[in-house]
């Protein structure tokens, strides 16, 4: 499987947050295409999962969080290594011989080997949000400057757009993506995202006080993660994809739309300079913006039928209600104060779903906890934050919020 | 005004059927924006009006249909030459000193120009359905192969389509092609091409036999030419552009889907192999699609802003009732049977509408006489027709149809 031309070799990947949501829809995608070669995985808790995925895909190195996961993996092939711990992450992503690092993973841990690969020449399909709220203003210069030193070569590259070497797995930026090839960036006049508007869409604000973990997790469209399906049901998750796409995109926050759409059909649109808009449509599938991130410029046959738009019959759109979902002002608030601001948000949205999971906090109380983090701590002086200031940043705040002392 | 770089000077024009509807919508996107240049323009009946616009824009070049049309256009520039008919219009179009041919006009006259420009190298931007929807075997072959040869230069020219050297106007391939800039040709599955159904959309198939011009004439979204207008009513408008797409796409017509969206803001979209669908939308305004044929690859600030979705509210879709509407069908069997068939079907569409127009026949009478036309001439042993068999057979069927004495 080796060759020096990229035609005559496999697609060389390591898959980080190998076991959750993105990951197994990833490792699902890779398994249906025989392009594709794994060299590494890392997984989170779910262990036994890990193992199975090593056992089929077969890769040169599997990575758990700690010494103690290791025997959860069970018996592997003999050519994987087993490593451990956030340096194997770096060094994984960093390797010069991969063609793309996909990263699955929530949190903060995957912004070092995002930076890791990018530095390595490598590019980067990604799901985590906390690479772009938190780190946009670190990963982007050098996704940018990577594609810049490239398109040198290759002037009409199709990978010389506002995302450099990055590629958006998120349906939305996706379909901003998918729009974009072929456009020049001076005709972007502003993005539209699309949010489904969560099970909550019509519930009047008194009610919203008493909404349960359970009803939020009943997401209509959308099969995904419980924190990011109780973030739609705030629009916090709307909201931090309008930070994401402010540094994917290179667009300012007033020229950011975010428009509810039940259907979740149209994933998002651009708008240009010329009245155009161009909208990316699709069933709600992950796996489809997972295959275009892995298999760009080319598309594939996906196991997802395109949307038959007689059959739906019609495309609601309307404007969210910002007084019962604050979230959305809240983040476009942290994203014009800049990254120390979206750095707490992040962090401290990741502490209020998961006290509202445990039912130690409301549902009005997820925002009233984003905005508070937002104002002690979104305004420092002295520069904008290092991947090591972040990192502190995110440590600080899950240690103080996360007993429900503070809201 | 003039350099070796493109950069360096205007974009050099040359414009047929400039008084038309389709004309003076270009002329007011050329007055807009000075980096284009006019060499040339041509006219029909309307001498008073392109005399206005040969003052205005003094071309080198005016052309008239007849010598008794030169006095209506006044006096003119000391820079502008007039001339006279069709040799005229072919030797602007082979200027080699174009940069784009735009084509206005309807009926075979521009079919003989629009092959000069490309066989001089020249693009030519064109709304007119005869060149492709009786000429497409024709045209397209020579548009694709400058390309390609263009190509060799620059391979990742987003020239480098199915189109070819060719940019449409039509609202519904304009579209389509703003969908497929920096797609792969391998990457598409299929065409969606919208229709606003027109005046009749929800009339009863009894009521259409007494459904008057005047209300034939009142279309719900678009403003167009009475021709386009009346076509948008039986749905032989689409069926026409069915065909078109087949030439302009290289796909098969069990790929053209065509569904009713009575708003007109999809104006097309494009169906891939991977489930993705890529739509566009605008306000329904034609200066739209005409200025990006205009200035592609770039996009320039246009007259028409881009459509409000929430102030739309909802976008809708339905299948096309065929059996009040039958002309679709006709004319995708038509596009099946090949150049004959479609050559006849639209000279015979010109003679149904204008009998139409005059009273001399009913609504229901146009596709009657679409089908009869494509039954008697679009079956032919010995090949494709040339450009002569063309025009032999659209005058052939002018000739006999027009008394009322075959439908």
């Amino acid at each position: 499987m080796t060759g020096s031309a990229r035609g005559d070799r496999r697609i060389r990947i390591a898959l980080l947050g190998a076991t959750g949501s993105i990951g197994r829809q990833a490792v699902d995608v890779i398994e249906r295409d025989p392009q594709f070669e794994v060299v590494g995985l890392a997984g989170g808790r779910n262990t036994r999962l890990l193992g199975d995925q090593v056992r089929r895909l077969r890769p040169e190195t599997a990575i758990v969080a700690a010494d103690a996961d290791r025997a959860g993996l069970g018996d592997l092939p003999d050519g994987t290594r087993v490593e451990v711990g956030d340096a194997a992450l770096v060094a994984l992503a960093g390797r010069g011989d991969l063609d793309l690092l996909v990263v699955g993973t929530g949190g903060m841990v995957s912004l070092r080997p995002v930076l890791a690969a990018l530095e390595a020449g490598i590019p980067v399909a990604t799901a985590n949000k906390e690479t772009l709220v938190a780190g946009g203003h670190l990963v982007m210069p050098i996704a940018r400057a990577l594609a810049a030193e490239r398109a040198m070569d290759q002037p009409a590259d199709p990978l010389a757009s506002p995302l450099g070497w990055l590629r958006p797995i998120d349906s939305e930026h996706s379909a901003i993506w998918q729009c974009l090839v072929g456009e020049r960036v001076s005709g972007i006049a502003g993005l539209i995202l699309t949010a489904s508007g969560g099970p909550f869409l019509d519930l009047p604000a008194a009610a919203l006080a008493t909404a349960t973990a359970a009803q939020a997790l009943r997401h209509p469209t959308w099969s995904m993660g419980a924190k990011i399906t109780i973030d739609s049901a705030t629009l916090a998750n709307k909201g931090l994809e309008v930070v994401e796409a402010h540094w994917l995109y290179d667009v300012g926050y007033d020229a950011i739309d975010v428009v509810i759409h039940p259907q979740s059909i149209v994933h998002s649109a651009v708008r240009f300079v010329d009245g155009s808009i161009k909208a990316q449509l699709g069933t709600p599938d992950m796996r489809l913006p997972i295959q275009y991130a892995l298999t760009f410029p080319e598309r594939r046959p996906s196991p997802a039928p395109a949307p038959d738009l007689v059959a739906i019959g019609r495309l609601d759109f309307r404007a969210p209600d910002e007084a019962r979902f604050p979230a959305l002002r809240i983040a476009r608030d942290a994203g014009r104060l800049g990254p120390w601001a979206t750095g707490a948000l992040i962090a401290a949205d990741e502490v209020a779903v998961a006290r509202f999971l445990a039912g130690t906090l409301d549902l009005p109380g997820i925002p009233r906890l984003l905005e508070r983090a937002v104002e002690r701590y979104g305004v420092r002086s002295g520069g904008v934050p290092s991947v090591d200031d972040l990192i502190a940043l995110d440590s600080e705040i899950r240690a103080a919020w996360s007993s429900g002392a503070v809201a």
